[in-house]
């Protein structure tokens, strides 16, 4: 029988894709997979990456999905067949791959600094790149390094809407560093970011929202300090998993780059249950000698734990405990394994816990076990 | 001038160990170097390599130091050189790389399950390797697996020895697993293991070394019981960097397995003094415009925070405070830096934060880069 989504000619299994399946790839089951292993349901996200595509265009606001959650630019690009209008980077180092694997259009979301600024610059003559400013000095540099080299590279200045980490704050601050760009040799003025980072797990949702509407009148009111200066501003873009629906409903904004839905966590779960959890560890029962819990062999380096361990798949009477760099103790499962059975995890964040491994295991609802994916942007960080 | 370590032939320098440093290497200066990075000062890790073999020498047993630490076949075989009758790895994966990188004698040390024996077999055929097991069934299959190979494994039974973690509880249900590894086909009793984990960073050190006596003496006691079985016991190996002083110490120990005392953290380094730091991550200050804190360039995917944050080196006044993926912030030195400085940080925890890299860069003491070190274990866990 057909894949379902094989048939539409949709499906990102890697046959479809032409990815990673060597010549010399055996597929395997799922009980031959080496654990610890991250698994990646593609079903799961195929529907999640068609819902926001569908978001994005019902709301009329271009998508630039953010590939420091997946890291893959076969994912990116699928994102790009499906409406998306570029994607975003967290660093150049990921850009780079991304452009040499075909996406060529990446807003690279974290300010250069002198020591990388020669990279951005040859980056940005063979593709296009965005890069994002808050600073004067290095927005002096890098234009004349571009206008060195006789490019022009797109600027985002990027905002502080209320995250207190990176960006001038909203208001006539950004004003000076806009004109600043403006009038650089080497720069083009493209727009405002503002990511709200501090708002993505805001509970309740209504408070969210309207947390996230405020930091998007922020944005608009700027962008009008900016055009009564007589500069146009092109592009706003913001917004992540946890308020990318607000953002398509605010006039002030024209893109929003989400990274995190395209396969979910338990963190981001709890606030936007409408897309699913594509994201799992398979993990094994090492040992059965102790009473109260079950030791298996995912520890710090298979499970990242800045955002909460994970949780136990199956089992809600199940609690994961960290055990150290390769352990982990399940407790409420004692005495329903043997050693070797395996456990499914729900990891708490993502971006990082994929950052932890070279590859997916893909996986299909079923469990079949179709592939692998590299991770070909993994710990990119420079 | 010579380096010093050069003059004695003893230098880590990839120059004199073959490594790395490709012909089309180009040397850089620290100011090129791209960040986040994380640097290894080989001056530092050589004093600590010596100072420990010196002192599992002076206590006449056998170190076996454990990779999961460096991830480095080179530091391996460095130790080795040094006088380490072999290493340790936490996983097959990270032993299969010491293999075909000229280690040829490996402890692993978590218990294989039948997904990857076939692993631990196939390994076994070609070097010396030994497994770790603390399950009546996992021995007997591994033992079914490497008779049917044709070859004899060599076995530590895993002892509980108060970490709770892995391990049969010191005692008879030792002797038990014993002697089920003992008239097994295919397995080689070759003695005990047990890891006191727990007692790794117990202050004050007087407590830590009465305690890690009692752990001796309870793997001792279960020696004798075995002994008394008519089962020759070989090897007793354990303890750890902050534990190893006190094993060199006690009769019942024959080998010690310390894996962080080559390159440190803070969390080490307020234990055990006597070894030296010697990795750092250089950060990029990435933004200035807020008023309470540097924004840098290090976040959740340079420095690993399990144990806790970064340190702040040269600044004991400044504190670090993660902020994401890709930044962190860092009080105490506003007004001090400009956007495109680097600080350096002293990671808490050394294994994780080294698994979060491809590669060391090679420094000095006098901060003069060196080349590049491959993390070849990197992310193995499986």
């Amino acid at each position: 029988m057909p894949l379902p989504c094989a048939a539409a000619g949709a499906c990102l299994s890697p046959r479809s894709v032409g990815l990673n399946v060597a010549a010399d790839y055996r597929f395997v089951q799922l009980d031959e997979v080496q654990t610890p292993a991250l698994l990646l349901n593609v079903d799961a996200l195929e529907r999640n990456l068609a819902r926001m595509a569908k978001l994005a265009r019902g709301g009329g606001k271009a998508l630039r999905p953010h590939n420091k959650t997946h890291k893959s630019p076969v994912i990116a690009k699928k994102q790009m067949a499906l409406g998306a209008v570029g994607i975003c980077t967290a660093k150049v180092g990921e850009a780079e791959i991304m452009v040499a694997n075909g996406v060529a259009d990446v807003l690279i979301t974290s300010e250069p600094v002198p020591r990388n600024m020669d990279r951005f610059v040859a980056l940005a003559a063979k593709a296009k790149i965005a890069a994002t400013v808050d600073d004067a000095e290095i927005a002096r540099e890098l234009g004349r390094r571009a206008g060195a080299r006789g490019i022009e590279i797109a600027i985002l200045v990027d905002v502080n809407v209320g995250q207190e980490r990176t960006g001038v704050d909203a208001g006539p601050d950004v004003l000076r560093l806009v004109e600043l760009v403006f009038k650089t040799k080497g720069l083009r003025f493209a727009g405002l970011q503002g990511y709200e980072g501090h708002l993505q797990s805001r509970m309740p949702e209504t408070e969210r929202r309207a947390l996230a509407c405020a930091a998007y009148d922020r944005l608009g009111e700027t962008k009008v300090l900016i055009e009564d200066a007589g500069i146009a501003v092109p592009t706003i873009t913001t917004a992540g998993t946890g308020t990318a629906r607000f953002a398509l409903e605010h006039a002030a904004v024209n893109e929003i780059q989400p990274g995190s839905y395209c396969v979910m966590d338990s963190s981001y779960g709890a606030v936007e249950p409408s897309f699913e959890n594509a994201l799992f560890i398979l993990t094994s029962v090492l040992s059965l000698n102790r009473r109260d819990a079950l030791v298996v062999d995912a520890g710090w380096k298979a499970a990242s734990t800045d955002s909460g361990v994970p949780k136990v798949r199956d089992h809600p009477e199940a609690t994961y405990k960290e055990a150290g760099d390769e352990h982990g103790k399940i407790a409420g499962l004692a005495g329903t394994h043997r050693a070797g059975d395996v456990v499914w995890l729900v990891p708490s964040h993502c971006d990082t816990t994929i950052n932890l491994y070279d590859k997916y295991i893909l996986v299909r609802d079923d469990g079949t076990v179709e592939g692998e994916l590299a991770i070909a942007t993994r710990g990119k960080s420079a």
